[in-house]
């Protein structure tokens, strides 16, 4: 058996200490944050500003039996009480609405303190540019909790694709398009409209990053390419709805590939609607989040496999992130689990003095967070233009990769 | 028991007489029409041109017993041939490449025959323009051989959409991504290249007419509504091709609604690849050609519904288009088979000095054709300029509809 | 292309003749023998006492457009008619109720007719050894039309489980679990109740034949294994009902393989429910009716293959028994024509003199019929037995094959 | 948000403390065990007898960063150890082989402490009996880690079939076969034999309570009715195996209803292989721990219904047992995870001196445990009389419930 406490944790002798910031009772994933970082036992959770509200933040501090004096009104006294105790966190993980993103991370990072950052990375392309340069300069361990990467037969995809399982990648075809009873339509009473939809939130393209990000991140952590150049076409569906609601973007990729991306907030009866297939030249792979623990290969001719998460025959890297073997499905907070256990790994790494790029290899870094802001960024501009290709910006110091 | 040998059949008092042009020994689309022919004993094959080459139509004519007189080197001999005869066909199969059908289907409306033609209506927008208007002056019933549209469950699709179940349209996604052994790569000895990927058959554009024309003309069948402007993405991806082999087309509606149509014979391992989905302010359907009994129904926060072809609350259209009890699959040759009896349906009306349009109000018509052709030939424009929004004429004599 | 129209009836240089004894406007199945019938063009209908009432007789037989001399009121006068005639039928299919089927089958047998029997083969164990004898000296083509057995994907498992791909057989599922609107409960006006349901038609046991047949003889078939030894239990589960709607039957093959056979009226919600698995020791194959285009096979610790109908890599026989290209679902007619064009084609090499055992190759025999009516008689005594095990009759004089 | 560490704890004011005999790093199902615990962060493992082999247990301690003092070398030392401590753990869970269950449970509920116990709930009827009245007497809080009565989904059928959902229950099919690469075959290597394999561990039967006791318990949990009577055919399919490994139980419920049980190793390919149907007058539920997010509702002639885990119309008690929203599968670990939290509820309430019940009503009890092994002892007593039906005891002295 592998026993999921981490062996470096042994080795490290004691659990790792976390802090949050946001993820508090009023927050939608907090509690896919609090099961994904317990699973494995690696980390205790010791600290938090677990809202904007003091008074929230409190309570969820309470009711998770934490230490009072680390329980804090503000991310800044976190931060600042954080640095005086010699039982600090090791770590922050930034739950907060993306806007705030960027500049608590960079504080954090600052102060010495590793980060797990949830999506979309940063509001704006400008504010990624910025966090990533931090993220270079900090040397610290920074990861972007793409919570759908974990999940091991993504994974596998990623590993298929890479060793040329279906022959050189011509198409890929992802989208998030969710539907569900709060989404599809605009309350009459204007008071009650989620933030989400308002343009002072967001953005009139907020889809873009709350939705769309998903889709453009499995398909180029899936492809293993960087969309180069990108066709939009943005709607509002909903009635009296301020902010873009549907996006359908066709592009292309470094390297000739080509692939659409939908993401939408009025489709109307899906439930969640994270899926994506990936065609080359031999065979396709085909993937869909509501059926997680199977990835279908398809070849021309030949009968179509359904392969199980936990196979024998699947990768390493796939086979890694199992904790239950196959016909037992292990579901989205495994998937989200894998995200913490990666990320707390590589701190223990980092904590021993050794080279945390083993346990960081198949986590969303910086580089895919900004990625995600050039699309938005081109896909607002290529709608503008009736359409037009648009390329992203590809000149960045640091390349991309 | 409805007995398939149509009720109109017996008032008649003989079976309807057919002639094909094209569909012989060497075509893969022929033996479909003989068996959906054949299916409800309403005709009988009785003359035919069956190939370009007149070895292979009389090779094929012998095969199925005809009288040798009957069988005709070319379609302008069996034009002239069966005006001669008083037991002339009542109409005529056109089951030639796309170039040739709206010369051969004006020839025998001219002439006072039927015709059913298969799709794309004809090779251009213009030849549509022109087969359009002769088929309006013949007074005689024509149809387009859009076989899916025989499914019961599009039907059904179709008439719930018509009925609001879903509520309003908003989006339409619809693909026909193929890619069989014999579609995702050329073969290396050119002659043995198919004439479908040879820019000469048929333009660079093709496969928006062999395969594009599917989805297009099942996301205005099923939604109602016409494509009104289009935003096209054509590429080739298999090396050494000569046409386009991948078709990302993002459109719009009139009135609104929004979708895309993928057309694609480099899916790689795909089987077929029909499907559709269409969303409204309420709901959703699904369906996919490859398990074309069921239709599902997604309601945003309700069970999903799983609809069968022939259950007691399904409409009359698609009831009236099936043949045997629900949990018996009944597949694409009857749906074939559904044409068939609708076209001849219209017929036996008109030989009977009764009005048609009954039987005639599933089947796909010389407008929806046409739609088709203008579609790719607004498409290829938004291609060669960057994709851009180009709408399709919508000023025909006869107006859209 | 392969041109249905059999490339024998080319040779025999005519279509054959048919008659039907049953079959009419008010039966359930007349419907989809005549599809099947029509299909390939190999045969005609040309004479039929289609049903008990010599009124529908007539009725079925104008709206099929016959020859009124050839529209009998009992299936006497059509024996005694259709022998004084030079264009006499060439073979009867049999649509009866059961208790019929060994009196008129062996009728026409005698007459030199060859039959097409509906399942199952006769009402009684004693009335099928009798009709199994007459089938023996007749020398003609006589077929138990177990329309399921028509199917290419049960025929693929057939060859795959004969060629040893999941090993030794060591345990076959087979259920046919049916509950419709109409069978789950009785009317409460008992004028109306089904003949099915009543104990003067089929006896108690009623269910086995009309239901359980098709799954003793789909997992005798695939297997290759006939049943041994039977242990059962047969339940009345709808209130007021006469005869048994549930039957589990636990049984043992030839050779040690084990199994169940679920026969039921009541599974409610069941569209139709046959389905069976075949477990080996290196793997297993599974089909659904319901879905009938694919075959899954599962290895222990493999992938799990989905063979789709007509690849190439399934085996001669069940492509012979395919019409059109993989992606396109055939559905039930189409298997149903597969038991036409079996028994035609055996006909139409009778008729040439040569040996037409290739083309029964794959077809359900006077044995198989036989099998299932011994069956159902062990069964019986089993259930009156507290569900001992009752062996099967295994010493016929012509043996068990 | 709910924030699943239970507010129960936040009243507590602490998390519980809770010890483990077995399940270390040897074992399969301890880990499973392990992330279920930790998920709602509402108890802590501290102590533990991990092995038989005091080597395992104390590596498996030690891995978990357990104080060294509550490491134990066997569950006696474990059972008296803690008995000394101020901060004695509140339960211990029993996940030993099942031989030792009945002694450890009852050991340890004399001594106080409340027992989450594995299942089998003990090797047989006997120790069945015997624990049970051990429990009884304790007045503390006992359950069988029935692990997949903690899907929402089951609990939902549970709660449908109570409400009368699907009309008066007359037929349960419940099967778990598996199949697993090293199973369906004894190694040639005689010592590499799994203990499950050798009829010295768990009796020539064993199948039936490693693996049987999973539908049994399953099919009485979502019926709400106990087994009565038995008719069983027990077979070993594996070649030199020395228990039966596949076992066919038909059985009549209390109250009429019918059903089937199968338990099997070697349905080669399968990877789980747990599944239920269960059928009413009125309709049916499906269900497949393999897709264990959805269950299926069947009524005759209408469309079949997907019902998701945490819809809005589900009952109170499936949606208490979800974490996040429905698109998001939960998985086996959730489900694991749903067992300890109302297990700690149950605790916690006990602990505050209030009723435990609410908290219990969805866990499979000693009552369930003990039932199975009454229907293990009457299957093999019917096996041994050629499958006579064979009742079960009802006679206890505590009622059947």
């Amino acid at each position: 058996m592998n026993m999921t406490s981490d062996a470096s944790i042994t080795r490290l002798g004691r659990q790792l200490r976390l802090g949050f910031v946001g993820g508090g009772l009023d927050s939608v994933i907090g509690n896919a944050h609090l099961i994904a970082l317990r699973t494995d036992g690696m980390a205790q959770l010791v600290a938090g500003a677990f809202s904007i509200n003091p008074e929230i933040s409190r309570e969820t501090g309470r009711s998770l039996l934490l230490d009072e004096s680390r329980i804090y009104p503000t991310w800044r006294e976190m931060l600042f009480g954080e640095q005086q105790r010699d039982d600090r966190i090791d770590a922050v993980v930034v739950i907060t609405p993306p806007a705030l993103h960027g500049e608590i991370s960079s504080a954090f990072l600052e102060a010495g303190f590793h980060v797990l950052c949830e999506k979309p990375m940063t509001a704006t392309a400008e504010q990624a540019e910025s966090l990533h340069t931090d993220v270079g300069k900090s040397g610290l361990v920074f990861a972007v909790a793409h919570c759908y990467t974990g999940y091991p037969m993504v994974r596998e995809a990623r590993e298929l694709v890479a060793a040329g399982a279906i022959g050189e990648v011509r198409m890929v075809e992802a989208e998030h398009a969710a539907g569900g009873p709060d989404m599809v339509r605009e309350p009459a009473d204007k008071s009650k409209r989620h933030w989400r939809f308002r343009e002072s939130s967001m953005g009139k393209a907020s889809v873009l990053g709350e939705v769309g990000s998903h889709p453009h991140n499995i398909a180029e952590y899936v492809s293993g390419r960087r969309v180069a150049s990108v066709s939009a076409a943005l709607r509002t569906l909903a009635a009296e709805r301020e902010v873009y609601d549907n996006a359908y973007l066709t592009v292309e990729y470094e390297g000739g590939a080509v692939g659409r991306i939908w993401s939408s907030y009025v489709a109307a009866g899906s439930e969640h609607g994270l899926r994506f297939r990936i065609f080359g030249d031999e065979g396709s792979l085909q993937w869909r989040q509501e059926d997680p623990e199977y990835l279908w290969m398809l070849r021309p001719g030949e009968p179509a496999e359904r392969i199980s998460r936990g196979m024998a025959r699947t990768s390493a890297a796939s086979r890694a992130a199992t904790r239950i073997a196959a016909g037992h499905p292990e579901g989205y907070l495994m998937a989200f689990a894998n995200i913490y256990r990666d990320f707390l790994s590589a701190i223990v790494l980092h904590n021993l003095g050794e080279d945390p790029s083993p346990a960081l290899r198949m986590l969303p870094t910086a580089d895919d967070g900004r990625s995600t802001m050039e699309l938005i960024s081109s896909a607002v501009a290529s709608h503008e233009r009736s359409g037009a290709w648009t390329p992203l910006r590809l000149d960045w110091a640091g390349g991309r990769g």
